[in-house]
């Protein structure tokens, strides 16, 4: 099992700027920033102590670890370009299957934090699941070694796995986001402030720490309250999109709490 | 103005227990507490020392204050039943009009909190933005001063407005509770644990605190990633109705961020 100390990070975006901090403050050398965009790599590389440069050719081969966390879309393009021979690579996606790396190393894995990132909120990784994939159990071990110094909840996820987790994702955060903001939308058309919300949308999220979602639901869907639903589609008319999601996201509730009734 | 110091709360659900409990630790008395249900009357006035009943007409008439906070459907027969003449009577709806109360007494007016309650877990009101809605400017005084006793957030908001808040905040709470059953359901379909997704949901919500929604938003819609939506669509063709949800809110959220490409 390899002990890794110097990391190559390659992107310099949200998840990239996160993952940098974290294993910066734990001690690690971050070696290089490497970014296709070349002010993203150094604003990253300052805060890391690092080098930087936008130019693949230009890569560090003294690291043990080479990150890749860049868009989905970006890693096919990036890998082609990059020569890594026996060097450990890992990627950051939710979606992209291990195997993409296999053409450019011979030790690769994935290594993919489960949570929503910002760049202007550098957040800590102690409760985040870092969800480990290896090609080999060596590999898998060093991954996992290096995952536990930045986090308490470290899980070995296949690829298969680690797709379910990202659907799941995109319901439970992306969905929840696009909800905030239609009630932001809602509040802000009729001159009411958005801050209102904000306490029910903390204690919602809290309840399910502690609760199953099926017991945390409230509302007129859950309560079968057709005279309100009614009155909300017809507030809604005016804006048909709306009006959709109301309608399938109230149907779906009341079918799952009231399977008998349509 | 009426100072209010003594209470009579008219429910026993969860908005019932977290308000009589809220006065009760300021130390209002709960003089009684009246629900259909006898038993949940009871439990309710023992936590704060009241006298209990499930019969209208054994109602206590020392009062200065009558809380209805019962479902939205029973207040019509409810209050057919109470005759209160002068004395002050508010329901907690979000969405019923405040001149419902106008035949059972001359002072009413509403109080609502805008908050997802439960009983298993009473809550502090500090944070807790109050809705308060009177039908003469002395009775709104009175209840601007009582909610101030529990909430740093006290709001005149008409019936109007109550409405378009209750809307906004079934998308934000009722909708995203949605989102994290779905999201509970496909993960343990799948066997793997809704723990998992804990710290990003808490996540989620507390980026919205601070930011706009539309500032926080990430994953494949916000980012126009076809190929990834679409491999979660054929993910869930198993199932049609998550898989409208997915459909109908990827579709919104792209033509939200990317309007010129529809």
């Amino acid at each position: 099992m390899q002990k890794i100390e110097k990391i190559v990070i390659i992107g310099a975006g949200s998840v990239a700027c996160n993952l940098a901090v974290a294993f910066y403050n734990k001690g690690f050398t971050i070696l290089q920033v490497l970014s296709r965009t070349l002010g993203n790599a150094k604003m990253l590389a300052e805060s890391v102590d690092a080098s930087f440069s936008d130019k693949y050719s230009e890569i560090d081969l003294n690291a043990d670890l080479y990150i890749i966390a860049v868009k989905d879309v970006a890693i096919p393009e990036l890998i082609s370009k990059l020569s890594l021979n026996h060097k450990l690579v890992v990627h950051t996606s939710g979606t992209v299957a291990m195997d993409i790396l296999i053409n450019s190393t011979d030790n690769y894995g994935v290594f993919y934090p489960l949570q929503t990132f910002s760049k202007s909120e550098i957040i800590d990784f102690t409760h985040i699941p870092l969800c480990i994939e290896a090609n080999t159990p060596e590999n898998e071990a060093s991954l996992i070694q290096l995952a536990k110094e930045i986090s308490g909840n470290v899980q070995v996820i296949t690829s298969g796995q680690r797709k379910i987790l990202h659907i799941s994702a995109v319901f439970a955060s992306n969905f929840s986001s696009y909800m905030y903001l239609i009630a932001e939308k809602i509040l802000t058309d009729n001159q009411l402030s958005f801050d209102m919300l904000k306490p029910l949308i903390l204690r919602t999220a809290e309840k399910v720490q502690k609760q199953l979602p099926a017991d945390t639901i409230t509302g007129p869907a859950r309560r079968n309250d057709i005279s309100v639903i009614e009155e909300h589609e017809n507030f809604l008319a005016a804006n048909p999109d709306l009006l959709e999601i109301y309608h399938v996201i109230s149907e779906n509730i009341q079918k799952q709490f009231y399977p008998t009734k349509k």
